[in-house]
């Protein structure tokens, strides 16, 4: 099994070497073939994937698995279209980062080339199977995909249809490999020498497990605990529209808010208007004990909140609330509890803005805006792998850049370090071309 | 011990929060502090490094580490000069990374920030001390040090001097704390929570221990095992010239070539030239078998190459030579022996010299020159905290730039992701700024 996995990862590193140097518009010509395929495959694909839906059912996933796992025209159609947004985005590869001349006729230049080969593992989605091909191509990297077992029959269809598009281009089907056995995710994380980083999509639990299974690079996040503070120069409304945006618009997004904390001093005339506003949207409050006291006997369905609520990503229409007496304290909540996702602060203070996005350590900090805008397509990069919750680059929403390296040539004309050594030093000049 | 370093460690973040958020001037005003400290304190540090040189001695340390761990005046001045040149590099922090407006009055902005703590642990090299403080309160980070067991006296020393002069200064003398224990050094490659990245500075069989032990991002590498490869239409003198100052200018350096490949075309016209120019430096040559019958009966010291030849880091006055039939031989020969660090090719024929430098994987990729150029202040960083072949960037010598990450500020008026959403969504516009 092992070995077998082991010749996978050569061959994709192989195949991904010389797609690496591909120029644009072959990149962009094996995207569109391949687009083309899924189309032509879309009945075999389609009916694979009812296939997978019927096994799920009968094993009684849940509500929410299902509707990620079924794969309908509308939603191929739309997987299709998106394969093609990634065409129109700028190629990252071959940027020169740095083009500087050391000295005459010595030049050193920085330029992104491809990581190499991504391991990609997801859960029940094989829309994510379309997203992931068109990105790792356009950059220039081969792909070993790991779908949820619930999604086999489906992303081998996909990937069926993705390689015989790529057999009619100049880049070998070797690129894209599909594994399907669980035994195979664990070996893949230990494929140092052939796997340059690793994609997991999934639950914290699981992406947890993977960060603490390999010593590859992985890019992701596992918690996504984030947090809106209105502060006491808040203007009430507008906190009230971007608390109710923040938690319900989708409440299992990884950006979406878990806990509110608001000033002591616009608690009393905020909260009763957050607590209407959220419970017609069927939002469970679960308060520290002032801010119990402030909404008690108005009528609205409360929860006193514990200490395991600071530090839970509901995933829910369930909200923490906290009220704290000062920025700073608002502060301090959020190092200890935030996962460095994403935190807002409404206020109308630019000051108490400006200490917000100074002191805040996470991949976003937003003023007066809702935490839901933390996304790729969002920012305007086309597409995203994920969101990177680490201190290192890439951190944030990951598009195509963040699956790119560079490398530094130099080019001489036979020089040698000794010339710039000792007494006699010849110096650098150092000058940007 | 472990709750002591803990302590440390919350204190240099608690530290370098404020300092993160330091303007320019602040920071080079604390450098400058720092610089005329050390010069106020040079009779105490030296007496502490005697201390240490005699302790050392009386062990029977090696004159190559006896060589590192020796502080004199000139040393020590020169030192304390470069500190003044971090002064005059720019600001790393603060940088403006991307400004774009998603949609009136919602405007992007990916800024530049410190990592946070850095944690430095390197051999007897006492003079690291000067240069890692410098670079670090430069990028707004805390350091947490952890010096050779060797110099312990003279770091103690050198530390107390830059906490002095930070004293004088705005900036916290908290941003820089010493470890003196190797107990401390395990715990400190735990402390996820409060230290952001691990600098390794010392042997390979060290680094390698330090990235097996710690989930810790590692900056550094642990083998340079750097190929020259002369390819059939190298110019002969050149090629020459670039091996001996690849070899012999500094063998111990990580950039320094361990094997040189030649095509076989030109191995019986080039060989000869080598052996003799190599030999006057008194270099051991280690051949393949094609190479040793090359050379054979010319009167040159000559040995046979095993294959752990190609696998070693000498870091000494030997080299291993394989003569190769093709450019495909040399490139394959690097894949499997490189270590990603730099890699040159002699040769005229640019398309030869266009190949290898798409399809070499390594940080450094060389065309006519020597290795040895490999290096932060050869490329004009000005000075650097080490050199990374890991696949990620940060990679290759890594400067000021390499010790900061970024983070997306979002400011806006109030607008939430629903109005973006669904039937009616309104687009975004995103337009650079």
């Amino acid at each position: 099994m092992v070995s077998s996995l082991i010749d996978i990862a050569q061959q994709t590193r192989q195949a991904s070497q010389s797609l690496a140097s591909m120029p644009t518009d072959v990149k962009n010509g094996a995207i569109a073939a391949i687009a083309r395929s899924l189309n032509d495959s879309a009945a075999e694909i389609l009916a694979a994937n009812r296939a997978d839906c019927l096994s799920a059912q009968a094993l009684g996933i849940s509500p929410s698995l299902f509707a990620r796992l079924k794969l309908d025209e509308v939603k191929l159609a739309s997987a299709i279209a998106g394969m093609e947004e990634v065409i129109r985005l700028p190629d990252p590869v071959g940027i020169v980062q740095l083009h500087r001349q050391l000295d005459t006729h010595l030049v050193l230049q920085r330029i992104t080339c491809p990581l190499g080969v991504l391991g990609v593992i997801f859960e029940a989605r094989p829309d994510a199977v379309m997203q992931i091909t068109s990105l790792a191509i356009k950059s220039g990297n081969g792909v070993i995909l790991k779908g949820g077992v619930e999604a086999t029959q489906s992303c081998q269809a996909l990937v069926l249809a993705i390689q015989r598009g790529l057999a009619q281009t100049n880049i070998d089907p070797k690129v894209i490999q599909l594994l399907t056995s669980r035994e195979e995710t664990l070996a893949l994380l230990t494929l140092h020498d052939d796997v340059n980083l690793i994609i997991p999509r999934g639950s914290n639990s699981f992406v947890q497990f993977v960060q603490q299974n390999t010593s590859i690079p992985v890019l992701g996040h596992a918690d996504g605990i984030c947090h809106l503070y209105v502060d006491r120069a808040a203007d009430i409304e507008q906190a009230v529209a971007i608390a109710v945006d923040s938690k319900v618009q989708y409440p299992s997004a990884c950006n979406a808010i878990e806990t509110l904390l608001v000033h002591g001093e616009i608690a009393p005339l905020f909260l009763p208007r957050l607590a209407t506003a959220l419970q017609l949207h069927g939002v469970e409050l679960r308060l520290d004990k002032v801010g119990f006291s402030l909404l008690q006997g108005g009528g609205w369905q409360l929860k006193l909140a514990e200490e395991s609520d600071w530090a839970t990503e509901y995933g829910d229409l369930i909200l923490a609330i906290r009220v704290v007496d000062s920025l700073e304290a608002a502060l301090t909540h959020i190092q200890v509890y935030g996962s460095r996702h994403t935190e807002a602060i409404v206020t109308q203070d630019s000051q108490a803005a400006a200490i917000f996005r100074d002191r805040v350590d996470a991949s976003g900090v937003f003023h007066n805006c809702s935490t839901r805008f933390a996304d790729g397509f969002r920012y305007g990069f086309g597409a995203e792998v994920g969101i990177s919750t680490q201190t290192l680059p890439p951190r944030g929403p990951v598009g195509l850049e963040g699956l790119v390296t560079y490398k530094y040539h130099l080019t001489g004309q036979g020089q040698v370090v000794s010339t710039y050594s000792g007494a006699n030093a010849q110096p650098f000049h150092h000058r940007d071309l």
